[in-house]
C-alpha cells in the first residue's frame, strides 16, 4: 500500500469503531486503539488522539459536551459509506452475514429474531397499503405474512417512525438463508434479479446482478429503475417481481429441504425451487457441487405499493426483530 | 441439463442464428441446422423445421411473402433478449469484446474504425446540448473531443436518425481498450462505477458494479439513477462521474503507457490513472499481477446534458464508427 492509502484506511476504521460503538456514547483514544489492535493495526492511543483531532478539524467527529472522548457526526457517518469502495464491492454480502449472525430464530419453538425490512408510508395510505402487501404475500410473492406495524414515535429496531408516517417491517428473504446456516448449513447469496412469472408460475429470470460485486443492493437497483410488474402479476397472472439466488453444498441438499419444510409451517416460506447440483435455476448458473435455492424478494409487497403510485420508503436489510411482535397482515386487513 | 432446459437453449439458437442474420432476408432449415452444428447442436433439417413451425405459432417467427425460410419477428427479438439471462450475466463484456473485435482503428496512420455511443436528442436543442458537451470533455471527463452529427433521415452506423431528432455519436471509452487489444495486450473490463472529483482531482470511487457479474450495463444504473452530479463538477470542482476500470497483465505496463501516450495525440484520451501491479486505483481493487487502468465514461457528455434537464436517449456501446466522419466538437460550438 502507498502511505497515502494506508492513513485513508486507518482513518477509515477509526470512523467504523466510532459509528459501531456510537449507541455506547463517545468513546476514548484507548478504546479506539485496542480495538483497532483487534482489526490488526498496532497504533498507540497517541496516534489515535493525532488521528482525532484532524477529524474533528475536518467536521468528521466531535467531542460531547465536557465529556472525554469523541462521538462520530453525520458527515463522517457519510464519509464511512463513501470511503473504501473496494471494501464495499461485496459490502451487500457483509451486511447479510452481519445481519443473519445476529437472529436467534429457533425452529422448534418458532421463537426468536428474525432479519426485516423496514417501510415507511405515511399513515392515512396504511390500509390501501396493507391490501396490495396482503394480495402479494397470499400469491407466495413474498417470504412470509408476517407484518410489524409501528405508529410515529413508536420503535421499530433501532428505527423511530416519524411524524405522520407509520412503518411496516416484513420478514427479510435472508431470513431463510439465517435459518440454514443456524443449523450449520453454510449458505452464499449469489444473484439478485428481476423474475418473470408467467400464468402465474415463475418462469425465468430476465436480469440478474452478482451480490459479490456490486456495492448497490441488486435488488433496490431493479426496484429504483422500475423494472418491475407486480400489478400486471396481481391482474393478469404474468408479470416480473424480485427474486434472489443463494447456492449451498450439494451434499445439504436433503437437509436443506428438510429445513425449509419445517419453516413453512411456521409462516416463513418463498422458497421457489431447489436446484440439482450444478442446475441452473430459471436460466441463472449453479456452479459444480453446489445447489442453488431461488427465494422470492421480501421488499416485494413494498415495492408493488409503490408501483400503485403509493409513496413508501423502503429499507432492505434494516432489522433485527423477534418474531414476537409480529402477526399474519389477515388480522389487520 | 434436464430435457425442457435442452429445448429452451435449442430455441435459443434457433432465434439467435435468425436475429444475426437478419439483414441477409429469410433464412432456411438448412442453413439454420449447418449454423446449429457450429455451435456445438446436431441436428438435422427436419428437427429445425418442426422448431419453426412451433415459433410461428408462438408469433417469435414468420415468413416473408411468398420466400423461403423465416425472419424473426420483433416478439422473436425480444425473447432472445430476455432468455438465458445465464449468459447475459456478463453479457456486457461478451458485447464489449465483440465490438472490440470490429475495430480497425490504427495509431500510426490515425484511421480506421472505433466503438461510439450514439445520443439522440430533439433538434432544437443540439446547440444548448452541444454546450454541455464540450464543457465535459475541456475537463477531460471523456475520452476523446471528437463527434459525429447527424440529422434526421441520415444513418450513424446501422441507426437511421429518426424525425425531428439529431444523432451526436461519441467515443466509447472501450475504444481505448480496444487500441490496447490491438497491440496483444489481452484487457479485462473489471468494474463500472461512480467516481468522486474533489477540486478538479479524481478522488476516490464511492459505488461500483462488477461488469462479470451483471446483466446490465453499470455505468448505465449509475445514469439511470441520477448518482452523477456533473453541473457541481463544472461549477465547483467537485461531483460525481461515470469511470471504470479494466485491468492488464503487469508485464504489459510499460508498453500500455507507450500506446496510451501515442493515442493522446490523436485526440483518444480519458486515462485517469494506470497503477502498479496489484495496486488499488481510487479505492478499487486489482488483483495480484494485474495493473489496473482508469479511463473516464463516454456517456459522461451526455449524461451531462441529461442533468440539464435536456431529454436525450443514450445508448452507450451502439456504433463501429470510421474516425474520418468525426471532427472536433469545437468545429460545431
Amino acid at each position: 500500500m502507498r502511505s497515502k492509502e494506508k492513513v485513508r484506511r486507518l482513518v477509515y476504521e477509526i470512523l467504523s469503531v466510532l459509528k459501531e460503538g456510537k449507541h455506547e456514547g463517545p468513546q476514548g483514544a484507548r478504546v479506539i486503539a485496542k480495538e483497532l489492535q483487534k482489526r490488526g493495526f498496532h497504533i498507540g492511543d497517541r496516534a489515535v488522539r493525532y488521528h482525532l483531532k484532524h477529524l474533528d478539524e475536518r467536521g468528521l467527529t466531535k467531542k460531547r459536551g465536557s465529556l472525554k472522548g469523541r462521538i462520530i457526526t453525520e458527515k463522517g457517518e457519510e464519509e464511512v459509506r463513501n470511503d473504501l469502495v473496494g471494501e464495499r464491492v461485496g459490502f451487500i454480502v457483509g451486511k447479510i452475514y452481519e445481519l443473519i449472525y445476529k437472529m436467534n430464530y429457533d425452529l422448534e419453538s418458532g421463537k426468536g429474531k428474525i432479519v426485516a425490512n423496514l417501510s415507511l408510508l405515511n399513515s392515512e395510505k396504511i390500509e390501501e397499503s396493507l391490501k396490495i402487501m396482503k394480495e402479494i404475500m397470499k400469491k407466495g410473492y413474498a417470504p412470509s405474512p408476517l407484518v410489524k406495524i409501528s405508529n410515529e414515535g413508536e420503535s421499530v429496531g433501532k428505527t423511530k417512525v416519524p411524524e405522520g408516517k407509520v412503518g411496516i417491517a416484513t420478514v427479510c428473504s435472508v431470513t431463510i438463508d439465517g435459518l440454514l446456516i443456524g443449523e450449520g448449513i453454510p449458505v452464499t447469496p449469489r444473484f439478485g434479479g428481476l423474475l418473470e412469472i408467467e400464468k402465474g408460475k415463475p418462469n425465468r429470470f430476465v436480469d440478474a446482478i452478482a451480490y459479490q460485486g456490486s456495492s448497490l443492493d441488486p435488488l433496490e437497483v431493479f426496484a429504483s429503475k422500475k423494472m418491475t410488474s407486480y400489478l400486471n402479476v396481481l391482474e393478469k397472472g404474468s408479470g416480473r417481481i424480485l427474486a434472489n439466488l443463494r447456492d449451498i453444498p450439494a451434499s445439504a441438499r436433503a437437509e436443506a429441504i428438510e429445513i425449509i419444510d419445517r419453516a413453512k409451517g411456521n409462516d416463513l416460506n418463498g422458497v421457489l425451487d431447489i436446484g440439482a447440483p450444478a442446475e441452473a435455476l430459471f436460466g441463472l448458473p449453479v456452479e459444480v457441487n453446489r445447489v442453488g435455492i431461488v427465494v422470492v424478494g421480501g421488499i416485494n409487497p413494498a415495492i408493488a405499493v409503490e408501483e400503485r403510485g403509493i409513496e413508501i420508503e423502503t429499507k432492505p436489510l434494516e432489522e433485527i426483530l423477534d418474531i414476537s411482535e409480529m402477526r399474519h397482515i389477515q388480522e389487520f386487513v
